[in-house]
Parts: C-alpha cells; sequence; structure tokens
C-alpha cells in the first residue's frame, strides 16, 4: 500500500479533493461544483463524502495526512475569517476535516498554496521563491519566501488583489474590499467582463452568451477597438500590482495563475512590458513573469504540500 | 576591557562611526560631514581615521565586529552597487574596511539596518517584527521578518521610496529611479521642498533661507492655503506606499524615521488617517505606525546589531 495525501482545495464555486503522492502526483482526483442551495457546512459534507468515496475507490492509497486549500482569508489560529458562502464564518476547518479522518490536518488559503504548490512541484520553478497571481472571479496572491508561504502577522499577507492603484479616482470602481480603484477591480475576471459589456454595449454591440474576460482578450488581439482600451486598463493594474510587490519583495520569479491567465501570451506580452514601465531600472529585467504550470490545481498541490509539511513535522 | 563592536553609517552627506555596546548602548560616537571635494575612497580613509582615533580614544572598548550601514543598494554578494558620489562603484566595501582593522565585517544598505536596529533596540519595539521608512532627502525601506531584515533575491527589497503612486501621469514629477510619480518623487524630504516652494511662489511669496519640508508641516498646520496641497499630496503618497506594503507583508507596525519625520504628529495625525483609507477594510486597524524611536541611529545601531550577529554566526 502506498502513502499519499488527502488535499481539498474550496474555490468560490467549486471545490476539488484528491489523493496526492510525495512528488506531486495526483493519484485520484473529484471535483464538484458547489449546488447553490448548500451552505458552508452542507457543502463541506458533500466534499468529505466525495473523498470517503476516494478513498474507497483506492484502497491500495492510504492518506497519512489532510491538507486543506480555502477560498478566503484563513487567520494564524487556521480559522476560517469569512466566505461568501454563508456558514463557514470563523470555523476551524482543519479541527473539522481532521476529527472526520482521524488524520492531522492543516489549512491555509487558496493562493497562499498556490504559490506553495508551484514551489514545490511546477517543473521549471520547484525551489525557487516566487510570487504567484491568481486571476480569476478575483484577484488573490501569495508567496514563498526561503522555501516557506509568507502568511503575515494575521495570515493576511499578499493581499496583491488589494494592492492600491486608482484610490481617489471617484470613477473608479468600488471594490468589495472596501474601497476604489485596487487591483482587483480593475483586473479580476468579472471586472474586466463587465468593462467588456460596457465598452460592446458603448459601441451598439451585444455581448455573446457565455462571454468573459476571454473574449476581451481575443477581441483587443485582432484589433477590435471596444476591446483595446479595456484590456489595457485591465493589464495596466494587474502590471501596477506585480510590480509594486516586485518593489517590496525582489523576488525572482512571478507565476501567475487563474480562469483569467488562460489568454495566455494576449495577456503575458503586454503584461510584461506593462511591468518594466512600472519598475524602478534597477529592478527592471530581474523576474521572470510566467504563468502557472499547474494550471488550475496549483492550490490543490500546494495543500498536498502542506499536508506532507505536517506529516514531516511531526516525525521529524 | 569591555567588548563591543565598531559600527558606521554612510549616509549622503554625514557618515557616523560609534563603538556600541551588546545591549545596543552607544559607548562612544564621532560623526563626520563629508567634505564636498572627497570621493567615495576619500571619505572612506577619513572615517576610518576617525574610527581609529575612537579606539585610541576609549582602548577600555575592544570592538570584535564591524558592522557598516550604507545609504544606497547592497547587492547580495556584499558590494556596493552605485551610489551619487563617484568612486563607490560594486566596491567591497566590507572586504576593506574588514582588513583595515583585521575584524570581521559585515555590511547591508540603510534602509534595511534602519528597520534591524529599531527591531533590535528600540524601546517597546524590540522583537516586532517591522517595516521601516526614512524619509529624509529620498524615500527608502525595509522590514524585519521573523527576526532578520528581509534583502530579496538581489539585495533589492523594499525599495518602498519606488512604489509607483501615478506613473501614468504626464505632471507628476521624475524620480531619479528612472519612472514618474513613484512615493519618493512626491513625498521625499526634497519633493516636499520643492513643491513648497513652488506653491510659495505662486502664492507670490519667497521661501525663506533654510525653507524645508518641516516649514510645509508647520504652515499647513497653521491652515496656510498654499502648504496644504502640498502637505497633503506628500502625505497620501506616504500613505499610499505604506498601505501597499502592509497588503503585501501584513506587518504588525510600521515605524517612519528620517529627517521629515521630525515634523511630528503634523505628520504622523494625517498620515495615519490616509493609510486606513488606502487599506481594504480586512487589513484596517491592524498595524501600529509610528516614529522611530531611535531617530537618527536607527541605521547605525542596525549596523552593530550586524556586527552582533557576524559575531555570533562565528562563534557559533
Amino acid at each position: 500500500m502506498a502513502s499519499c495525501v488527502l488535499a481539498f482545495d474550496f474555490g468560490g464555486t467549486r471545490a476539488r479533493c484528491a489523493l496526492v503522492g510525495r512528488d506531486g502526483s495526483r493519484l485520484a482526483l473529484e471535483v464538484r461544483d458547489r449546488p447553490a442551495e448548500a451552505d458552508g457546512r452542507g457543502w463541506l459534507e458533500r466534499m468529505i463524502q466525495a473523498a470517503r468515496e476516494l478513498r474507497a475507490a483506492h484502497p491500495e492509497h492510504a492518506p497519512l495526512a489532510i491538507g486543506v486549500s480555502f477560498g478566503g482569508p484563513v487567520g494564524t489560529d487556521g480559522r476560517i475569517h469569512s466566505m461568501h458562502v454563508s456558514g463557514w464564518e470563523h470555523v476551524d476547518l482543519a479541527g473539522m476535516v481532521s476529527s472526520e479522518f482521524s488524520l492531522p490536518c492543516a489549512v491555509d488559503n487558496d493562493a497562499n498554496l498556490g504559490a506553495y504548490g508551484e514551489y514545490r512541484y511546477a517543473p521549471d520553478v520547484r525551489g525557487r521563491d516566487l510570487a504567484y497571481f491568481t486571476v480569476s472571479t478575483g484577484v488573490g496572491g501569495g508567496f514563498v519566501w526561503k522555501g516557506k508561504p509568507f502568511r503575515g502577522a494575521h495570515g493576511l499577507a499578499a493581499e496583491f488583489g488589494h494592492i492600491p492603484v486608482c484610490p481617489d479616482d471617484p470613477s473608479a470602481p468600488v471594490c468589495a474590499c472596501g474601497k476604489r480603484g485596487c487591483v482587483e477591480s480593475l483586473a479580476s475576471g468579472r471586472a474586466i467582463e463587465l468593462a467588456g459589456r460596457e465598452a460592446l454595449q458603448a459601441a451598439g454591440r451585444e455581448a455573446a452568451e457565455g462571454f468573459n474576460a476571454g473574449d476581451v482578450f481575443a477581441a483587443a488581439g485582432r484589433g477590435e477597438a471596444w476591446a483595446r482600451p479595456v484590456r489595457d486598463r485591465a493589464v495596466g493594474a494587474l502590471a501596477w500590482g506585480v510590480a509594486s510587490i516586485l518593489c517590496v519583495l525582489d523576488l525572482p520569479l512571478v507565476v501567475l495563475g487563474g480562469g483569467v491567465t488562460q489568454a495566455g501570451e494576449a495577456l503575458f506580452e503586454p503584461l510584461r512590458a506593462r511591468i518594466e514601465g512600472y519598475l524602478p531600472l534597477v529592478l527592471r529585467g530581474r523576474a521572470e513573469v510566467r504563468p502557472a504550470a499547474l494550471g488550475q490545481f496549483s492550490p490543490l498541490l500546494g495543500a498536498a504540500a502542506l499536508a506532507w509539511d505536517r506529516l514531516d513535522a511531526e516525525h521529524g
């Protein structure tokens, strides 16, 4: 029987659980969308059930510890602080999961674990300190320094999405964080989609069904006039965030994941150019900027790495 | 004979050297202004001479190691990268000083060591991780995480002065760092003085001899109309920089030193209010913002702490 860990990743609308080997290999995976009616606890119960089924289906893999990635703030005490889903406030998620499976369990937020997953398991990235941006519905961040996720005094470090870009501009969009004009309110998937819809409408056109940020990048790449300013504003805000964190951290590598980064070079090419323009000369050209190699699985695999760490700490 | 370390602090126009005890007490101090004609090497020779005199005058204190604070970038190899003073490019300052005194020597930049000096020796601050801003001719920064100065991949971390504030505003001042509208170009002593002179002139008045940033804060405090926008812009830029680093680092404490902070509460009171406005709700009220307790001596004492660390590392 091969040893492994059990990893969970709770995102905004979707959760995953997997059995993961020490080398980061996903031995088995379950993905479930959150049912609209499920509150936090209900969803957790479903995912625990999914994990039980996973174990039953793979008796040859014995999990020794559990890691959980959570799509929201996680305090230094391991408690979940808040969530758009009701019933998750100040929940001791690690304790609940741990007692369900009678295994040690560690939890951190998805962006810290996205960073850590890339650090631990991504080819060409493994072992290099890095900053990670997740650009999807919102914009989150995490970074790894000297091989460890950096969590800050209250577990709130790396709020890259809330770095101010134009907070004093009364026309800037208001963010869920409580102020105007931060990176997230300009560069998240939701913000790009919204600005794209408005720009299309102003051009007398209508958004196709399923229209999203990817369509904005594609249209801007084709030179469509309505899309370019939308793309440029989003890319500029993201570049601003990256430049700000490089001024603070001087990291050698910045990795970007999340749905919006599926736009590929249509995003990364202008992004790299804008970052350079926002950096002091002394920092230009020093950091590599690349897409997440693990794609949507960075946080899940970061959770697995956290579980392995937890295990090693107990046995070491 | 009591043991001590020898600390140097090379600023833009002034240098200090001191014998410092393990508890951070300054046993003896020399301060010298840089002669206008001295290049880097010439100035170093003068300060080495000053240190020799200090030792000769205090034979009861035997230095065991040397720490040097340098007012410019210091590479991870300990070499000085650049300086407004000629003759200091890529100099192995630690090696030179070490061989002069036949003692181990470590070097770091003044902002990292300002942070570390406060961390190690400032009453009420000792032992608390913190970010440090020096707001004087320029704006520099440093931070201490888990008790160590954070230096980044190339020794260039904590370039707080070059966080972008309004880089796309063509009317924003150009900074020595090569871009427009960063914190330093709006909130440094030089920037405030310049903007103050322009505002006075626009109001049909003339700046008094020795006019500087402190006069702007004083006049704004008295409600003088020309001074308020100048103060507000500087305080806003500084608050923006502080909020940005808190979004990245979630530190519990921000300490500000350097000449401009001598304005005291005329600076700190509006600064604290503006910082809150630039933070996401989740980070508001979490970090204490206060003046450097060691005042102008934070970097010198940080250099002493570095020397003690060097010594402790050698002895196991």
